[in-house]
Parts: structure tokens; C-alpha cells; sequence
């Protein structure tokens, strides 16, 4: 099995290079986070990735979560590894010093997230939960609860939560049952029964602090008539103590195609005591200011398996002989060639690469962004940043997640049988990545999100923003001879985009079908070409590299390959994407229900 | 869990009503494969693969097969299922009555092994087995191999392999290293250690009779050094019973993805007896024989992934409710509509089943060519049929096997989160279907098959007497206005695919890399007219038999709507794929190998 290393040069060349990290986090008052620094944190991080969470990935998947009485044992090796990140310092590096931060940007927090993914997607659930809660409860807790609960979060010595999902609703959360009832002391009584609860039940802390949506007595029907609540599984005193056991029980856990090593929970609420956090039936907009980082962290988790798929398929494809290269024998000592000589294993490889390095650049691109909404005191970039964000989140979502099932899928396929069997590690990254497309919003709730809500409930101002950003760079690229076919693709393709937008806008009015028709092919249309956009700007910060003299050659020279190679065979994927598009809603819809038959 | 159905309706539609099959057979002189009789047995199929089969395939996949001291235990009903196979006759369908067979025809048995691998894919992995092994024997035997071999295989007492792959060879078997030395005799003690032998071990049956590759001393290097030896597990008497154990031994089970009840083993051959098949060192010869029904078959459980996804993607997208249609609630009186109101949905359960009815109707027409193969008389009509099935053998091996990985991936995301969960059934089918891209050749090898052995090799004739067959088609057509559309999109790709073959010819003049840096998208660009070819057949019986006033209206208006949905939706993924192609192979090429970094 191929070790992990995680990606630090190359995330470094994002936020360094293509990005200018360095002046970014200068003008947002990050003194802490210089070049040095930022190097420094990565470098601790990549040993505690490679080091501690990659070792342990095969036998969480192989040993998985136990569930016994309500208690949940964690597979051998993750809870110490949980130690090890509390005793790291990790848990705390983006929150605030008054409750025991770091006050290190978001940005980088999330850069590293993706490492851990990589290394360890089920561990890494665990931590990823917890800053969600973290962050509701910073944002929308009274002082109180935030001196009640945030510090122990924060330190990492308890873990966290966010309950939403019942059985009968997923996206639809308007449907949700649960009940809370307040008490007379300002607490509330929460009966009801969540599932899909990642992280809802271990053995990692000493409490776990559950985000829970319920419905007050006489709450409205529908999405405007849910509340958020925090629930601990231990009541917590006053002075932040751990005090009894609240009623609060993991029923069972799910048997998982993958992800095993997370606890995915049933958890029953019986009049447990919680606190309202947020104004009441508000507790669904408090949850959506937070869905962009918890959408930006699932689509890094696709990412993750795309980079890990990467970096195992390579090994093998340098290390496994057969065949030789139709160009004449390369290892003519050996019995055959590596099969990195063969066109097709090079085409998935490269297939590859192009999506783990320019969806990493969108990933970072757009944490810059969250960086920018989260600490900019300047009014105009920030709604800026909020705009583009409003755009991006869904297709970061959706389009890093899609496109590792296609990564994934591929680290198997160079193995060939071999990618099948268990012990070559293959297999279980494509199991672990399979979720991505499903939990935090499916893709298609992705597209609607970002075709129906985003796009058309904005009239199109989004893309705008968005596209005067593309528009200006390849304007300014003109002179440049070398980068104009390529200029030349983005900027035909915003053109298009633009007018497709229009045309299926005429059509949506007509019939409001026509948006979800639509809806996952533009999402992938609209991620082909950003992504194209971030390949033109990676291609240009290598060719001024290597115009500078850098040493790095093979690296600068592999992203102007990986760009040529994104140009000619990713981005015409778009040809077949716009086609589908424009053939409209009524393919989709004209057939009744009952000639979808069987048999 | 949905309960798996056999699709008996539609596999008789694409026998019966599109490929004639009643005038097939019966010019083929099968005077018992009646209509009627073709219908009665496909009862018996379904009876015994949904009521059989089906139910003991979750448990087939949580328990798996177990290794121990050589010794493997297959999971709670698998025994006993196989024994009402062969108490049902089902083995012996298509062999020859001197040997105990029914004598009908390979491709009724091979549209109900179909049926089988959907309700059961690890299953009938040990039939299917058998039937190389006995058509090997069949083909290549001596008098007294048959007689000692292929009445205990053939009623189904005994079971048969095929080990091939060795550790360091899968693809390239010119590499492998088994050897074979005479005995005085005339057996041969044969002595290596094979990897990935599915039904290698196993409690089905009194002995298993196992196919191999090996080498004879002093043979030439590479492929022309292989020979081919039949080596059974318990050395078998003259009169056929069951003698002394052989050499060969189990050494262990691997641990995988899915088809977890499939045991797949490593056999040692430790001088062991056997005895050669075929002529010396032209073991690959005789392989290669029944490469088109093996690799036919694995296409088909691409298929059975495709068919048993689909059917559960709609009972759930029928039965789950979740928001509103936006055309107004359909189902007033519930808290939310089916998810099947909703076009993103809808787009998945189409795509399915344009796949699971324009494949199977692809699958049936080859199985049609493989009759004609084996049993016509007519030595033109079979020429053209060995032409076309040498053609469409890669094709429907890789195509239908890669839309299975779409597929049944739709099959849980119609599910959401749920689909994630074991006990709805979806992952087991994805996990065990991803099998069908890699083993019996992976996609990459058929793609190089198609284009480089077959299309480039026979200098664009293979492609040139389908063509015709297409072209010839189309111009009937051109008096049916309603059909126009289709069938001039259908005669533009003929053209186009010819000319594209033709340039990627002209390139791989100058650089033999062409070939292969085209090849898979090209296999799946023939693979997508094939198919519409197929579906705008399919259409063309649906109408008709529509004017002639039948009463299954749902069932042929609905192909009528699923082929519109396939030229508008699917087919022009031929856009893209054209478009990759004709980048040829610099893209691929041209970084070095030290230019793929990690890090």
C-alpha cells in the first residue's frame, strides 16, 4: 500500500504563488501567519498527517466503529491519534484567543483539513464536526453558552455535533419532527430522533456537545418553523464541569459502505435538556451561514480522495511491469516496462493530476474568499467575496466530489484486478469518497442550489461578479501569445455560459422544471470551465517561474503539461454537457410515472 | 431492499420483436426453441432467480466465503442454491446431448445468465466458470478428455475454472512462469501458483476441474510458449469417478471490494497431474477461442448491475417523499411528493434505463451473432457474424461494464445518504459491480483491442461490414418522417466515425502511441452510436407495434420516450469524446515520467 504524504509543496504553490497568501493574511491583520510561519505549521501538520492518521486508515476501515449498549468504540489507533492532534494544538488554530484560540486564519485551518482527509477521511470527520459546532455556537450563542461550552470544544477535549437528518427528511428538512418543550429554569426539553449523526457517538472526549434543529410547541409548519438548540451528552455546570448525563442515547450505528471508521449514529433525543441557541424558528438561517465552510469541507474530502487516488495510482503505474512501450522497450533489462509508458494509464493519471491540482486551486481560491467574509474590514470586498462564494460553494461542493468518483474510480482502474483487492488501499478510497456526492446536500441539491437559488434568484448578478473577475484576467493576458488558445477557450466558454444562463432563465419561466432539468449538467458545465480558468492562471505563475530561472523545472514544467493536457481533453467535456443542456426539460418529463416499468 | 425482478418482458422484446429471434432459431434447426418454449423457460429462469438467487445475495455479501486450512465455506444458502441449478438442469442447457446437454441454443442461456448476475453477481460467478471450462474441453479436448471431463461438468456435480493470471502478469501473459513437464505417461506434472482464480475452491461440488496456462520445458519466450492443461482437483478414474486427490491446493482467498461471495483464490500447483489441451504452445490460441462469450459474459453483468440498480433507484424514487413538485403537489394529501416529480431525478433513472434496455438489446444482438458463429451452415453468414462480433466483443465488454459504474452509482445517489447504507442494497450492487471494468481484460485492454487488433488491424474492414449494416439500415428508413431525426444523427456519427478512424489511422502511421491515446474514448464513442443504433430499432418495433393497436401502450410508448431521451441526452456525449480524440497522444505523452510529482 502506497504511504500518504500530503500535498505541502503544492497547496504551498496555491496559496503562495497563484494567490498571494503571504499579502493576503498581512492585510487582514494576520501578523502571526508570515511565509515562514505558514511553512512551519505545514510542516508539523504533514508529519501528524503522514505520520500518525495515514498508518491507521487500513485498519479503521478493516476493524470499523463497534456499537455496544449506546457506547461506540473507535478502531484501534484513533483515539490516541485524537490525542495527539488535541495535544498538537490543532483543534484551536482559527478561533478566537478569548476561549483558548490561536486566531490563525480559516484558510489555513482548511488547507490542512484536506490533508487529513487524505491521510484519513473517517478520522478526520471526528475534528471537522466539532468546528462546526464550534462555529454555530461563536456565532450565534449567548456569552453564556459561549463561556459554557466553547472552551472545552475548542481545547479539543470535547467534540461536537450537528444533528439535522431524521428518517423520513434529508434535504427536505422542512419536514423534521423533532420537538423541544421549554422548561420553566430557560432550558428546553428535546424529544426526537435524528440519524446519520457523524461523530454522535465515541469514544475520543469526555462529552459531546450535539447542534440539534427542532420545532417549538406552536412553531409554523415548514422550513420557518425550526429552532437550533445545543445539547450536551453530559449536562455541563456552570463553571464548564461536566455534570450529569443528559438524555441523550446513540441507538445504533450504520453498517456503511465506507467511511467505517466513522460513527455514523442513530441518536435519540428523550426530553433532553438543551438551550435555544439563535431567535427562535431562525435555527435554519443560523445553520445556512455556515453551510458554505461545511460545504467547502465535503468537497475537500473529495479532493482528499482525489489526491490520495493520485498518489497510489502513480506508484503503481512507476513500479508495476507489463507490456512494452510501443516506442521501443524503456527498462530492456527487465521483463517488461513500467506501465506509465502505456497512453491510457497516462490518460487517467493525468485525468488525475489535473483535478487534484486544479481543484485544489478552486478550493483555496475560494477559502480566500471565506477569509475574506469572515475578517475583511473593508465593506465592498467582503460582499464581493460573498458573491463569488455564493456561486462557488455549490459548484466546489458538487464538481470536487463528482470528480472523484472519476479519480477514485481510476486510482483502482490502473491496478486493474489488483485495485480490487483490500491490502492494495484502492478500493477503500473509493468506498471512503463515495459519500461526497451524497451527505451535506447532494449534488443535485448542489445544482439547484446553485442554478435555481444562486444564479436565477439572482438574475444572473452572480455570475457577473464572477465572470468580470475571469473576463479582466484574460483580457490582460492578450499580449501574452503563448496563453492565447488557452485565454481564448475560458473566454469563449464565459460567453457561452453567460447565454446558456440567459436561455435556460426564458425557458424557467415558462416552466419551473427547466431549472432542475438542467441543474447537475450546468453545475459540471460551470465547473469545467472555473477550473479551466484556475489551470490559465497556474499555467501563467509556472511559465513566469521558470522565466525567473527556478530551480523547481520539473515542477513548473509538469502544471504548463498538466495545463496543455486540461485544455485538450477535460475541458471539451463541456461540448457534450452544453448539448444536454439545451435539449430542455421535456425529455425529462413527459414520460408518466407509470411507464417507468420493471420486468 | 427492493426485491430483484427478472426482466423477462424486456429480454424477450429485444429476442422476439427486434431480433426475430422465433425465424433465428429455428433456421439454426433448434426445432425446440418455440416461442412458446423460449417463454416457459424464461419463466423457470425468473422463478429461480428471484425467488432463489435473489434473497441470499446481501447475505452473500455480509458473510462471504471463508478460507480455512485450504478449505473455503461459501455463505448460508449458496450450496443449496447451486444444487437446485443443477437439479433444475440449468447447467447443461446449451451442451451437447452425447454429453448429457439439451443442445438449445448459447444465447437463450446466456440472456437468463444475465438475470442471474443481476439478482446474484458473485453467484453465478461458479456457473459461469464451468461454462468456459467446458467449452474449452469442447473445443480443444481429446475424445477421451470429453468422456473423462464433460458429462460430471456439464450436469453440474462437477464445476470448472480458468487460472490464467499469475502474480507479476495479468494483461501481458507472455510473462508468466508455470511450467509443465512431460510425464512417461503422457500427463504432465504442471507446478506454479496462479492468483485470482474466481470458484477456485469452494463446497458446491465433488471436484473442481481447473484450465491451464502454463509453460512446457524448452518453450519459445512470450505468447507462443504457452500451453493450455486440464488439471482437476481429485485426479479423476477412466470410468469418470472421482479419484486420488491432485496437487493442487488453495493457498488462500483474497479480501475485496465486493463480490465477496465470489471466492477468488490463489491455487498452487505443486506437480500437479494434468493433461494438455490443444496443440503445445498454442495455449493462447485456444483461450482466445472463447474470449467473445467470456467477455460477452462479463459485459452482461455489467448489465445486471445496470438492470438490478435501476430497479431499485425506482422503487425508491416512487415511494420517498421529498419536497413539492414545482409544477404543483402531485401527491396533495402527503407531506411531500415522490422524488420521481423531480427532472434531476428523473435524468437518472432515464439515463439507467436508456443503458439497462439499449445495452441488453446490444448484448442480445451479439449473442445473436455468437449463434450464428456457432451453429450456422452458412459459411458467408458466419464470416459476417465473426466479423461483427470481433467488432462489437471489446465494445460491449467495455461499454456496458463502464455505464454500469455510472449506473449503478445512480443507483445510491438516487437514494441519498441512504444509498450509502448496506441494508437498502445499492453500495453492495456498485461495489460489486466495479469488478466489471477490470477483470477479463480491462476497459484500457479492450479499447486496444478494438482499435489496435481489430479496427487497425483488419485495416477498417471490421468497421466497414457493421457500417454497411447500419447504413443500410437507415436508408430503409428514410421514408418514415418521425424516425428522421434519429436516423440521420445516427448516419452523421457513421460518417464521422469512419473519418475519425481514418485520421487516428494516419497519425498511428507516424507514431503507434495514437492508438492508444485514442483508444477508450473511442470505444465508448462507438459504444454510444452502437447503442443509439439500438435504441432507434428499438423505437422503430415500438411504433409499429403501437399502429397495430397492441395493448402494452406503457411499455412501447415508453421506449418511444426513452429513445428520445437517449439521442437528446446521451448520445452527444460523442461531443466530447470526439473532441479528446482528436488531440491525439502529445497531450498524454510528452511529460516525462519525473515530471509526475507527489508532494
Amino acid at each position: 500500500m502506497q504511504n500518504f504524504k500530503s500535498p505541502v509543496r503544492d497547496t504551498l504553490f496555491v496559496m503562495n504563488e497563484l494567490l498571494g497568501f503571504e499579502k493576503h493574511y498581512e492585510k487582514l491583520g494576520f501578523e502571526d501567519a508570515t511565509l515562514d510561519m505558514v511553512e512551519a505549521i505545514c510542516a508539523e501538520a504533514a508529519k501528524f498527517t503522514d505520520n500518525v492518521l495515514a498508518p491507521i486508515n487500513a485498519i479503521g476501515d478493516e476493524i470499523g466503529c463497534k456499537w455496544q449498549d449506546g457506547e461506540v468504540t473507535t478502531p484501534p489507533g484513533f483515539k490516541e491519534a485524537y490525542q495527539t492532534y488535541v495535544e498538537g494544538g490543532w483543534p484551536s488554530m482559527t478561533h478566537p484567543e478569548e476561549f483558548g484560540g490561536q486566531g490563525l486564519p480559516y484558510s489555513l485551518a482548511s488547507s490542512i483539513a484536506e490533508w487529513f482527509s487524505g491521510a484519513n477521511h473517517s478520522w478526520a470527520m471526528y475534528p471537522g464536526l466539532s468546528q462546526g459546532c464550534i462555529a454555530t455556537i461563536l456565532a450565534h450563542g449567548t456569552d453564556e453558552q459561549k463561556q459554557r461550552f466553547l472552551p472545552s470544544l475548542i481545547e479539543g477535549s470535547w467534540t461536537g455535533t450537528m444533528c439535522l437528518t431524521e428518517s423520513h427528511c434529508g434535504s427536505d428538512l422542512g419536514m423534521l419532527k423533532s420537538k423541544a418543550v421549554p422548561n420553566d429554569d430557560g432550558t428546553y426539553s428535546i424529544t426526537g430522533t435524528k440519524i446519520f449523526i457523524s461523530a454522535g457517538e465515541h469514544d475520543f472526549s469526555d462529552n459531546i456537545v450535539h447542534i440539534v434543529l427542532a420545532r417549538l410547541p406552536d412553531a409554523p409548519e415548514g422550513t420557518r418553523g425550526i429552532s437550533l438548540f445545543v445539547i450536551p451528552k453530559f449536562n455541563v455546570n456552570e463553571d464548564g464541569s461536566v455534570g450529569e448525563r443528559n438524555a441523550v442515547a446513540c441507538g445504533s450505528i450504520e453498517h456503511k459502505m465506507g467511511i467505517k471508521a466513522s460513527a455514523t449514529c442513530v441518536i435519540n433525543f428523550d426530553q433532553a435538556k438543551g438551550y435555544l441557541i439563535g431567535e427562535p424558528n431562525r435555527g435554519l438561517n443560523c445553520m445556512f451561514t455556515f453551510m458554505n465552510s461545511a460545504r467547502i469541507g465535503t468537497g475537500l474530502e473529495g479532493l482528499a480522495g482525489t489526491e490520495a487516488a493520485f498518489q497510489g495510482a502513480l506508484a503503481y503505474a512507476k513500479d508495476r511491469l507489463q507490456f512494452r512501450s510501443s516506442q521501443g522497450p524503456v527498462n530492456p533489462d527487465g521483463p517488461a516496462d513500467p506501465i506509465i509508458v502505456h497512453p491510457d494509464v497516462r490518460r487517467m493519471l493525468l485525468t488525475q493530476k489535473a483535478f487534484r491540482e486544479g481543484n485544489r486551486a478552486l478550493a483555496i481560491y475560494c477559502m480566500q474568499m471565506v477569509d475574506l467574509t469572515l475578517y475583511s474590514d473593508n465593506d465592498e470586498e467582503k460582499q464581493v467575496a460573498e458573491a463569488k462564494l455564493a456561486l462557488l460553494t455549490p459548484i466546489v461542493k458538487a464538481f470536487l466530489t463528482e470528480t472523484a468518483q472519476e479519480t477514485t474510480s481510476y486510482g483502482m482502474q490502473v491496478y486493474g484486478g489488483h485495485g480490487y483487492i483490500k491490502e492494495w488501499g484502492m478500493e477503500q478510497l473509493a468506498r471512503d469518497t463515495r459519500i461526497c456526492t451524497m451527505y451535506e446536500g447532494t449534488t443535485g441539491i448542489q445544482a439547484i442550489d446553485l442554478l435555481g437559488r444562486k444564479i436565477m434568484g439572482s438574475n444572473g448578478e452572480l455570475l457577473k461578479v464572477f465572470a468580470k473577475e475571469v473576463q479582466e484576467y484574460c483580457m490582460n493576458l492578450r499580449g501574452k501569445a503563448q496563453f492565447n488558445a488557452w485565454s481564448n477557450a475560458i473566454e469563449t466558454h464565459l460567453g457561452e455560459w453567460v447565454q446558456m444562463t440567459q436561455e435556460i432563465a426564458k425557458r424557467a419561466a415558462d416552466n419551473p422544471d427547466e431549472v432542475g432539468a438542467a441543474s447537475v449538467d450546468y453545475l459540471m458545465y460551470s465547473g469545467y470551465i472555473i477550473v479551466g480558468y484556475m489551470w490559465l492562471k497556474m499555467a501563467v505563475v509556472a511559465q513566469q517561474k521558470l522565466d525567473e530561472g527556478s530551480d523547481e523545472k520539473a515542477f513548473y514544467q509538469a502544471k504548463l503539461q498538466t495545463a496543455g493536457f486540461y485544455f485538450d481533453r477535460i475541458l471539451s467535456r463541456t461540448r457534450s454537457l452544453a448539448s444536454a443542456i439545451e435539449t430542455g426539460a421535456e425529455n425529462l418529463m413527459s414520460m408518466p410515472e407509470d411507464h417507468f416499468l420493471v420486468g
